[in-house]
Protein backbone atom coordinates (compact mmCIF):
# COMPACT_ATOMS: atom_id res chain seq x y z
CA UNK A 1 0.00 0.00 0.00
CA UNK A 2 1.11 3.55 -0.73
CA UNK A 3 -1.91 6.02 0.18
CA UNK A 4 -5.32 6.12 0.18
CA UNK A 5 -7.10 5.71 -3.25
CA UNK A 6 -7.82 9.08 -3.85
CA UNK A 7 -4.45 10.69 -2.32
CA UNK A 8 -2.77 8.09 -5.09
CA UNK A 9 -4.58 9.59 -7.56
CA UNK A 10 -4.24 12.74 -6.77
CA UNK A 11 -0.76 12.50 -7.23
CA UNK A 12 -0.80 10.65 -10.30
CA UNK A 13 -3.16 13.42 -12.15
CA UNK A 14 -0.34 16.18 -10.80
CA UNK A 15 2.62 14.55 -13.16
CA UNK A 16 0.53 15.62 -16.02
CA UNK A 17 2.74 19.29 -15.08
CA UNK A 18 6.10 19.36 -16.95
CA UNK A 19 8.81 18.65 -15.05
CA UNK A 20 7.25 17.17 -11.98
CA UNK A 21 7.82 13.69 -11.32
CA UNK A 22 6.49 11.32 -8.24
CA UNK A 23 8.46 13.04 -5.68
CA UNK A 24 7.18 16.22 -6.33
CA UNK A 25 3.64 15.13 -7.11
CA UNK A 26 3.77 13.74 -3.64
CA UNK A 27 5.60 17.39 -1.87
CA UNK A 28 2.78 19.00 -3.78
CA UNK A 29 -0.07 17.25 -2.61
CA UNK A 30 0.83 16.99 0.68
CA UNK A 31 1.75 20.85 0.91
CA UNK A 32 -1.92 21.26 -0.54
CA UNK A 33 -3.69 19.32 1.57
CA UNK A 34 -1.63 20.70 4.74
CA UNK A 35 -1.32 24.40 3.92
CA UNK A 36 -2.78 25.47 0.63
CA UNK A 37 -6.36 24.28 1.04
CA UNK A 38 -7.70 27.63 -0.11
CA UNK A 39 -5.43 28.40 -2.69
CA UNK A 40 -5.61 24.06 -4.29
CA UNK A 41 -9.36 24.90 -4.63
CA UNK A 42 -8.96 28.50 -6.16
CA UNK A 43 -6.48 26.85 -8.85
CA UNK A 44 -8.82 23.45 -9.69
CA UNK A 45 -11.59 26.69 -10.45
CA UNK A 46 -9.35 28.51 -12.30
CA UNK A 47 -7.65 25.46 -14.37
CA UNK A 48 -11.13 24.26 -15.06
CA UNK A 49 -12.03 27.80 -16.55
CA UNK A 50 -9.27 28.57 -17.97
CA UNK A 51 -9.43 25.21 -19.97
CA UNK A 52 -12.92 25.43 -21.09
CA UNK A 53 -12.75 29.31 -22.02
CA UNK A 54 -8.75 30.06 -23.36
CA UNK A 55 -8.84 28.75 -26.96
CA UNK A 56 -6.61 30.45 -29.73
CA UNK A 57 -6.77 34.30 -31.19
CA UNK A 58 -9.05 33.92 -35.09
CA UNK A 59 -5.91 36.48 -35.96
CA UNK A 60 -2.68 35.98 -34.21
CA UNK A 61 -3.10 32.51 -32.68
CA UNK A 62 -1.73 33.15 -29.28
CA UNK A 63 -4.00 32.56 -26.46
CA UNK A 64 -6.87 34.24 -25.58
CA UNK A 65 -10.54 33.78 -23.67
CA UNK A 66 -11.39 36.42 -26.31
CA UNK A 67 -11.80 36.05 -30.05
CA UNK A 68 -9.37 38.44 -30.72
CA UNK A 69 -6.72 38.75 -28.32
CA UNK A 70 -5.97 42.23 -26.65
CA UNK A 71 -2.73 43.37 -29.08
CA UNK A 72 -4.18 42.43 -32.40
CA UNK A 73 -7.75 44.58 -31.45
CA UNK A 74 -5.34 47.76 -30.39
CA UNK A 75 -5.74 50.42 -33.26
CA UNK A 76 -2.49 51.66 -32.48
CA UNK A 77 -0.74 48.24 -33.24
CA UNK A 78 -2.18 48.42 -36.37
CA UNK A 79 -0.67 51.69 -37.42
CA UNK A 80 2.52 50.16 -37.19
CA UNK A 81 2.52 48.01 -40.84
CA UNK A 82 4.88 45.65 -38.65
CA UNK A 83 4.33 41.69 -38.25
CA UNK A 84 6.46 39.35 -35.93
CA UNK A 85 6.52 35.54 -36.07
CA UNK A 86 7.30 33.77 -32.91
CA UNK A 87 7.21 30.26 -32.11
CA UNK A 88 4.64 30.53 -29.19
CA UNK A 89 2.80 33.08 -26.66
CA UNK A 90 6.31 32.93 -24.51
CA UNK A 91 8.25 34.39 -27.05
CA UNK A 92 5.67 37.68 -27.12
CA UNK A 93 5.78 38.08 -23.57
CA UNK A 94 9.45 37.88 -23.92
CA UNK A 95 9.50 40.38 -26.37
CA UNK A 96 6.86 42.91 -25.51
CA UNK A 97 8.73 42.92 -22.00
CA UNK A 98 11.69 44.91 -23.80
CA UNK A 99 9.21 47.74 -25.11
CA UNK A 100 11.05 47.44 -28.33
CA UNK A 101 8.53 46.79 -30.70
CA UNK A 102 5.04 47.78 -31.09
CA UNK A 103 3.81 45.63 -34.05
CA UNK A 104 1.44 42.70 -34.16
CA UNK A 105 2.65 39.07 -33.62
CA UNK A 106 2.15 35.89 -35.35
CA UNK A 107 2.16 33.04 -32.87
CA UNK A 108 2.83 29.43 -34.55
CA UNK A 109 2.33 27.66 -31.42
CA UNK A 110 5.02 24.91 -32.57
CA UNK A 111 8.17 24.83 -35.54
CA UNK A 112 8.09 22.66 -38.92
CA UNK A 113 9.06 19.66 -37.62
CA UNK A 114 8.77 16.61 -40.20
CA UNK A 115 9.71 14.11 -38.07
CA UNK A 116 7.48 14.62 -35.30
CA UNK A 117 4.69 15.05 -38.28
CA UNK A 118 4.22 18.74 -37.54
CA UNK A 119 3.89 20.48 -40.93
CA UNK A 120 2.47 23.69 -42.26
CA UNK A 121 -0.81 23.15 -41.57
CA UNK A 122 -0.29 23.25 -37.41
CA UNK A 123 1.86 26.45 -37.88
CA UNK A 124 -1.40 27.92 -38.76
CA UNK A 125 0.56 29.35 -42.25
CA UNK A 126 -2.85 29.11 -44.12
CA UNK A 127 -4.34 31.47 -41.25
CA UNK A 128 -0.97 33.71 -42.11
CA UNK A 129 -1.24 33.55 -45.97
CA UNK A 130 -4.55 34.38 -45.53
CA UNK A 131 -3.94 37.99 -43.24
CA UNK A 132 -1.01 38.60 -45.53
CA UNK A 133 -3.88 38.66 -47.94
CA UNK A 134 -6.42 40.94 -46.47
CA UNK A 135 -3.43 43.40 -45.02
CA UNK A 136 -0.64 44.76 -46.48
CA UNK A 137 2.34 44.60 -44.13
CA UNK A 138 5.70 46.60 -44.87
CA UNK A 139 8.04 43.80 -42.55
CA UNK A 140 7.69 40.72 -41.61
CA UNK A 141 10.07 39.87 -38.58
CA UNK A 142 11.09 36.23 -38.42
CA UNK A 143 12.08 35.39 -34.55
CA UNK A 144 11.90 32.10 -34.58
CA UNK A 145 13.97 30.51 -32.10
CA UNK A 146 17.99 29.89 -33.49
CA UNK A 147 17.30 26.44 -33.62
CA UNK A 148 17.68 24.12 -36.48
CA UNK A 149 13.28 23.24 -36.97
CA UNK A 150 12.83 27.10 -35.96
CA UNK A 151 15.51 28.23 -38.76
CA UNK A 152 13.74 26.04 -41.51
CA UNK A 153 10.77 27.30 -40.42
CA UNK A 154 12.19 30.89 -40.80
CA UNK A 155 13.31 30.02 -44.24
CA UNK A 156 9.79 28.27 -45.07
CA UNK A 157 7.74 31.68 -43.75
CA UNK A 158 10.37 33.73 -45.62
CA UNK A 159 9.67 32.63 -48.83
CA UNK A 160 5.55 32.91 -47.85
CA UNK A 161 6.19 36.24 -47.55
CA UNK A 162 8.29 37.44 -50.35
CA UNK A 163 5.31 35.37 -52.65
CA UNK A 164 3.07 38.33 -50.59
CA UNK A 165 5.60 41.12 -51.22
CA UNK A 166 6.24 41.33 -48.15
CA UNK A 167 9.84 42.54 -47.10
CA UNK A 168 11.08 40.09 -44.43
CA UNK A 169 14.02 40.35 -41.94
CA UNK A 170 15.47 38.60 -38.95
CA UNK A 171 16.27 39.26 -35.47
CA UNK A 172 19.89 39.58 -35.10
CA UNK A 173 21.80 36.51 -33.67
CA UNK A 174 25.70 37.11 -31.80
CA UNK A 175 26.96 37.65 -28.35
CA UNK A 176 24.79 38.44 -25.95
CA UNK A 177 24.59 41.57 -24.08
CA UNK A 178 26.96 41.25 -20.93
CA UNK A 179 28.05 38.03 -22.34
CA UNK A 180 32.02 37.06 -22.52
CA UNK A 181 33.57 36.10 -25.50
CA UNK A 182 35.49 33.16 -24.30
CA UNK A 183 32.18 31.31 -22.92
CA UNK A 184 29.86 31.49 -26.26
CA UNK A 185 30.04 28.70 -28.44
CA UNK A 186 31.66 29.19 -31.81
CA UNK A 187 28.51 29.17 -33.71
CA UNK A 188 27.22 31.98 -32.14
CA UNK A 189 30.87 34.05 -32.60
CA UNK A 190 30.78 32.92 -36.15
CA UNK A 191 26.81 34.32 -36.50
CA UNK A 192 28.07 37.40 -34.61
CA UNK A 193 31.21 37.85 -37.09
CA UNK A 194 28.86 37.49 -40.41
CA UNK A 195 26.54 39.97 -38.70
CA UNK A 196 28.81 42.60 -37.69
CA UNK A 197 28.27 46.50 -38.61
CA UNK A 198 30.19 49.40 -39.46
CA UNK A 199 31.00 50.92 -35.75
CA UNK A 200 28.73 54.14 -35.30
CA UNK A 201 30.40 56.18 -33.14
CA UNK B 1 0.16 43.75 -21.17
CA UNK B 2 1.32 40.24 -20.14
CA UNK B 3 -1.76 37.42 -20.93
CA UNK B 4 -5.34 37.96 -21.14
CA UNK B 5 -6.57 37.95 -17.49
CA UNK B 6 -7.80 34.64 -17.31
CA UNK B 7 -4.59 33.11 -18.59
CA UNK B 8 -2.70 35.45 -15.95
CA UNK B 9 -5.03 34.08 -13.05
CA UNK B 10 -4.22 30.64 -14.04
CA UNK B 11 -0.15 31.41 -13.46
CA UNK B 12 -0.60 33.15 -10.26
CA UNK B 13 -2.95 30.12 -9.57
CA UNK B 14 -0.10 27.31 -10.24
CA UNK B 15 2.19 29.48 -8.16
CA UNK B 16 0.47 28.13 -5.07
CA UNK B 17 2.51 24.60 -5.68
CA UNK B 18 6.00 24.39 -3.75
CA UNK B 19 9.16 25.28 -5.78
CA UNK B 20 6.64 26.83 -8.52
CA UNK B 21 7.49 30.53 -9.15
CA UNK B 22 6.37 32.38 -12.27
CA UNK B 23 8.26 30.86 -15.07
CA UNK B 24 7.01 27.52 -14.36
CA UNK B 25 3.83 28.08 -13.80
CA UNK B 26 4.22 30.05 -16.99
CA UNK B 27 5.45 26.75 -18.54
CA UNK B 28 2.75 24.93 -16.99
CA UNK B 29 -0.12 26.64 -17.88
CA UNK B 30 0.98 26.73 -21.63
CA UNK B 31 1.55 22.83 -21.30
CA UNK B 32 -1.56 22.68 -20.25
CA UNK B 33 -3.17 24.49 -22.60
CA UNK B 34 -1.11 23.25 -25.78
CA UNK B 35 -1.01 19.49 -25.02
CA UNK B 36 -2.74 18.78 -21.99
CA UNK B 37 -5.97 19.23 -22.02
CA UNK B 38 -7.30 16.62 -20.82
CA UNK B 39 -4.62 15.60 -17.99
CA UNK B 40 -5.55 19.17 -16.89
CA UNK B 41 -9.59 18.89 -16.78
CA UNK B 42 -8.66 15.76 -14.57
CA UNK B 43 -5.90 17.31 -11.92
CA UNK B 44 -8.71 19.95 -11.60
CA UNK B 45 -11.64 17.59 -11.05
CA UNK B 46 -9.19 15.09 -8.97
CA UNK B 47 -7.97 18.45 -7.09
CA UNK B 48 -11.24 19.42 -6.13
CA UNK B 49 -11.89 15.81 -5.02
CA UNK B 50 -9.35 15.41 -2.69
CA UNK B 51 -9.44 18.56 -0.92
CA UNK B 52 -13.66 17.70 0.07
CA UNK B 53 -12.55 14.46 1.03
CA UNK B 54 -9.43 13.78 2.25
CA UNK B 55 -8.95 14.44 6.33
CA UNK B 56 -6.84 13.11 8.47
CA UNK B 57 -7.62 9.50 10.00
CA UNK B 58 -8.70 9.57 13.53
CA UNK B 59 -6.54 7.52 14.75
CA UNK B 60 -3.08 8.16 13.71
CA UNK B 61 -3.54 11.52 11.56
CA UNK B 62 -2.37 10.62 8.39
CA UNK B 63 -4.22 11.56 5.24
CA UNK B 64 -7.27 9.56 4.00
CA UNK B 65 -10.80 10.12 3.05
CA UNK B 66 -11.97 7.43 5.11
CA UNK B 67 -13.01 8.33 9.04
CA UNK B 68 -9.92 5.42 9.61
CA UNK B 69 -6.68 4.80 6.96
CA UNK B 70 -6.02 1.26 5.59
CA UNK B 71 -3.03 0.72 8.43
CA UNK B 72 -5.12 1.54 11.26
CA UNK B 73 -7.71 -0.79 10.02
CA UNK B 74 -5.52 -3.88 9.72
CA UNK B 75 -6.10 -6.12 12.42
CA UNK B 76 -2.70 -7.75 11.37
CA UNK B 77 -0.95 -4.34 12.23
CA UNK B 78 -2.31 -4.02 15.60
CA UNK B 79 -0.82 -7.82 16.61
CA UNK B 80 2.36 -6.03 16.39
CA UNK B 81 2.16 -3.70 19.82
CA UNK B 82 4.54 -1.44 17.85
CA UNK B 83 3.94 2.82 17.65
CA UNK B 84 6.03 4.34 15.24
CA UNK B 85 5.87 8.08 15.47
CA UNK B 86 6.84 10.29 11.98
CA UNK B 87 6.47 13.69 11.29
CA UNK B 88 5.02 13.16 7.90
CA UNK B 89 2.96 10.61 5.55
CA UNK B 90 5.86 11.02 3.31
CA UNK B 91 7.98 9.23 6.43
CA UNK B 92 5.16 6.46 6.64
CA UNK B 93 5.33 5.64 2.77
CA UNK B 94 9.10 5.46 2.97
CA UNK B 95 9.40 3.40 5.77
CA UNK B 96 6.41 0.95 4.24
CA UNK B 97 8.95 1.14 1.48
CA UNK B 98 11.31 -1.03 3.53
CA UNK B 99 8.75 -3.82 4.26
CA UNK B 100 10.68 -3.82 7.63
CA UNK B 101 7.85 -2.55 10.34
CA UNK B 102 4.74 -4.30 10.46
CA UNK B 103 3.18 -2.07 13.23
CA UNK B 104 1.04 1.13 13.44
CA UNK B 105 2.07 4.95 12.68
CA UNK B 106 1.14 7.93 14.32
CA UNK B 107 1.82 10.96 12.17
CA UNK B 108 2.87 14.43 14.15
CA UNK B 109 1.98 16.37 10.84
CA UNK B 110 5.26 18.73 11.90
CA UNK B 111 7.49 18.79 14.62
CA UNK B 112 7.71 21.15 17.76
CA UNK B 113 8.72 24.60 16.88
CA UNK B 114 7.78 27.19 19.58
CA UNK B 115 9.49 29.85 16.92
CA UNK B 116 6.82 29.23 14.35
CA UNK B 117 4.10 28.96 17.00
CA UNK B 118 3.82 24.68 16.38
CA UNK B 119 2.77 23.56 20.15
CA UNK B 120 1.76 19.92 21.46
CA UNK B 121 -1.96 20.45 20.12
CA UNK B 122 -0.74 21.16 16.93
CA UNK B 123 0.74 17.86 16.52
CA UNK B 124 -2.12 16.09 18.01
CA UNK B 125 -0.34 14.82 21.03
CA UNK B 126 -3.70 14.59 23.07
CA UNK B 127 -4.82 12.41 20.45
CA UNK B 128 -1.78 10.28 21.33
CA UNK B 129 -2.03 10.19 24.27
CA UNK B 130 -5.54 9.12 24.27
CA UNK B 131 -4.78 6.30 22.27
CA UNK B 132 -1.54 5.41 24.86
CA UNK B 133 -4.08 5.23 27.26
CA UNK B 134 -7.11 3.43 25.72
CA UNK B 135 -4.45 0.40 24.27
CA UNK B 136 -1.12 -0.84 25.50
CA UNK B 137 1.44 -0.87 23.50
CA UNK B 138 4.89 -3.04 24.09
CA UNK B 139 6.76 -0.06 22.24
CA UNK B 140 6.94 3.13 20.42
CA UNK B 141 9.59 4.46 17.93
CA UNK B 142 10.69 7.44 17.52
CA UNK B 143 10.93 8.26 13.83
CA UNK B 144 11.23 11.95 13.66
CA UNK B 145 13.51 13.63 11.53
CA UNK B 146 17.34 14.04 12.87
CA UNK B 147 16.96 17.38 13.25
CA UNK B 148 17.65 20.12 15.86
CA UNK B 149 13.13 19.99 16.22
CA UNK B 150 12.87 16.29 14.89
CA UNK B 151 14.99 16.02 18.07
CA UNK B 152 13.36 18.13 20.79
CA UNK B 153 10.17 16.37 19.07
CA UNK B 154 11.09 12.93 20.40
CA UNK B 155 12.33 14.01 23.56
CA UNK B 156 9.20 15.41 24.15
CA UNK B 157 6.88 12.31 22.83
CA UNK B 158 9.55 9.57 24.98
CA UNK B 159 8.02 11.53 28.36
CA UNK B 160 4.44 11.15 27.45
CA UNK B 161 5.48 7.77 26.15
CA UNK B 162 7.27 6.96 29.67
CA UNK B 163 4.73 8.10 31.56
CA UNK B 164 2.19 5.88 30.06
CA UNK B 165 4.57 2.51 31.14
CA UNK B 166 5.53 2.10 27.06
CA UNK B 167 9.04 1.53 26.28
CA UNK B 168 10.70 3.98 23.96
CA UNK B 169 12.89 3.77 20.97
CA UNK B 170 14.65 5.63 18.57
CA UNK B 171 15.63 4.74 15.24
CA UNK B 172 19.37 4.45 14.90
CA UNK B 173 21.43 7.45 13.23
CA UNK B 174 24.96 6.64 11.27
CA UNK B 175 26.73 6.36 8.40
CA UNK B 176 23.90 5.47 5.69
CA UNK B 177 24.39 2.15 3.75
CA UNK B 178 26.93 2.49 0.60
CA UNK B 179 28.12 5.97 1.93
CA UNK B 180 31.69 6.75 2.39
CA UNK B 181 33.36 7.08 5.86
CA UNK B 182 35.59 10.82 4.27
CA UNK B 183 32.08 12.32 2.52
CA UNK B 184 29.81 11.67 6.29
CA UNK B 185 29.98 14.69 7.86
CA UNK B 186 31.24 14.84 11.57
CA UNK B 187 28.00 14.98 13.95
CA UNK B 188 26.69 11.85 11.71
CA UNK B 189 30.44 9.94 12.10
CA UNK B 190 30.21 10.75 15.99
CA UNK B 191 26.65 9.36 16.22
CA UNK B 192 27.71 6.41 14.81
CA UNK B 193 30.93 5.79 16.69
CA UNK B 194 28.53 6.39 20.36
CA UNK B 195 25.69 3.83 18.66
CA UNK B 196 28.30 1.10 17.83
CA UNK B 197 27.32 -2.62 18.83
CA UNK B 198 28.99 -5.79 19.32
CA UNK B 199 30.07 -7.02 15.90
CA UNK B 200 28.32 -10.16 14.95
CA UNK B 201 29.68 -12.95 13.06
Amino acid sequence: MRFSPLLDELIKSLQVLPGVGPKSAQRMAFALLERQRAGGRKLSHVLEQALDNIGHCRQCRTFTEEDICAICASPKRALSGQLCVVESPADVVAIEQTGQYQGRYFVLMGHLSPLDGVGPEDLGLDVLENWLDAESFDELILATNPTVEGEATAYFIADIARRHGVSVSRIAHGVPIGGELELVDGNTLSHSFMGRKAFSE
